[in-house]
């Protein structure tokens, strides 16, 4: 099956003017062209079939004749997390937070950051390939080089948990109420300081452990986005009042 | 801390000759000589400190004081995977699946098996260096290029689970005992056959869900991992008579 992404189409239109990388990998690299028939994600849930109407070099039209699958929104799976020197590591996690089910990738700035700055460009090809690989209908969020604070103050979640290795944390999975939209936040290689860790926790922002292992930044990563995914599917902690 | 392992140390010797890869890293490496001190580990749970009491181009004495640290095994948890065609995919879920703390790795073939023979000596080499970075005190054990029949004849799980994608499975969680040694198989790209499906159940194998999306090979390998340790960390299902 050729799933491509349409990223400007509109709600209610049938047709759809190719015209960026997708036409390229689609036209050339593919080889697809008239009457040839392709599967449209829109990154907001829905699958779609359609026809390549016109084509040429530089962008094709498509009709689109139905929606295939329709998926609502999932709850909110979102790591928060301190980039490492080695790019790749980074790179691997977002690959398999994707596959697992992770919705947010948010990059920031911790006091023992190795790396200060991401380009957004590369982890969003990244990205989007492991969604079509994975056959996911949404696009996952990326966020990158915000400042700790922003992190602490970003919408969307509303429960959000630190993970770290020093004292008065609880385990992950006894907290995480999974039907809400979580955000874990994961420190770099030398971890949180003192400084973070307590300004999280006047934040409102729960301390928890990822469990009795050391784990490399992008391992701690990847992990805290299958709790959350668990917590979610085994319904965890939903019945606190 | 300089860690090395100490493939040869008899129990209760006091006096170690390091002649392998492990002395050239120290010494060539990481340019350690006479009266240097370094910290080894057994692969059976101890930690030892030594210092270097002689030392030349191909070999080292290290002369034992103390343990520092020792561990009982953990319970075993076990990943029988069909190896990838893409051989860097094994090698990452080695590295990451040793750090979250698998105790076996056993790669077999599947009847959709894309790879035939897989080199033992290089998963070693990551395994221990994996080991080592995340300080753990023991050397998971690996077995390559077994038949599915072999896996399923495999002494020392108390439990075996067959991972797959087709009908008639229950979530992982609600059946893995974490108390107990538990093996996990995961098929290939194209999942198990029928046939082996089939098989697997009459030996007894429970088939087990993952989860509700579609993962890599390598990544439900992963993911099978972190289940078990879940499971063995929270008590999972250990009431049940």
């Amino acid at each position: 099956m050729n799933i491509f992404y349409a990223s400007k189409l509109d709600v209610g239109s049938d047709e759809y003017k190719m015209d960026d990388s997708e036409w390229h990998h689609c036209h050339k690299v593919m080889r697809l062209g008239m009457n040839d028939a392709i599967h449209f994600f829109t990154g907001d849930g829905t699958l779609r079939y359609g026809k390549i109407v016109s084509a040429n070099k530089n962008f094709g039209t498509v009709s689109m004749t139905e929606i295939i699958r329709e998926e609502p929104y999932p709850t909110r799976k979102g790591i928060a997390i301190a980039p490492t020197k080695n790019m790749s590591r980074i790179e691997w996690m977002v690959e398999k937070g994707v596959e697992i089910g992770v919705t947010d990738f948010i990059f920031f700035q911790s006091q023992h950051s190795e790396r200060t700055h991401l380009k957004q460009d590369r982890l969003q090809k990244i990205l989007l390939s492991a969604v079509k690989q994975s056959l996911k209908l949404f696009l996952p969020s990326i966020l990158v080089d915000l400042s700790f604070e922003e992190v602490l103050y970003l919408d969307g979640f509303d429960a959000k948990y630190i993970a770290h290795c020093k004292e008065d944390t609880v385990p992950i999975l006894s907290v995480l109420e999974g039907q809400k939209p979580n955000l874990v936040l994961i420190g770099p290689e030398g971890d949180f300081s003192n400084e973070e860790i307590n300004l999280a926790r006047k934040n409102g922002l729960v301390s928890v452990s990822l469990g009795n292992t050391r784990l490399r930044t992008e391992t701690a990563g990847l992990m805290a986005g299958h709790f959350m995914v668990i917590a979610n599917e085994y319904n965890f902690n939903s019945n606190e009042q």
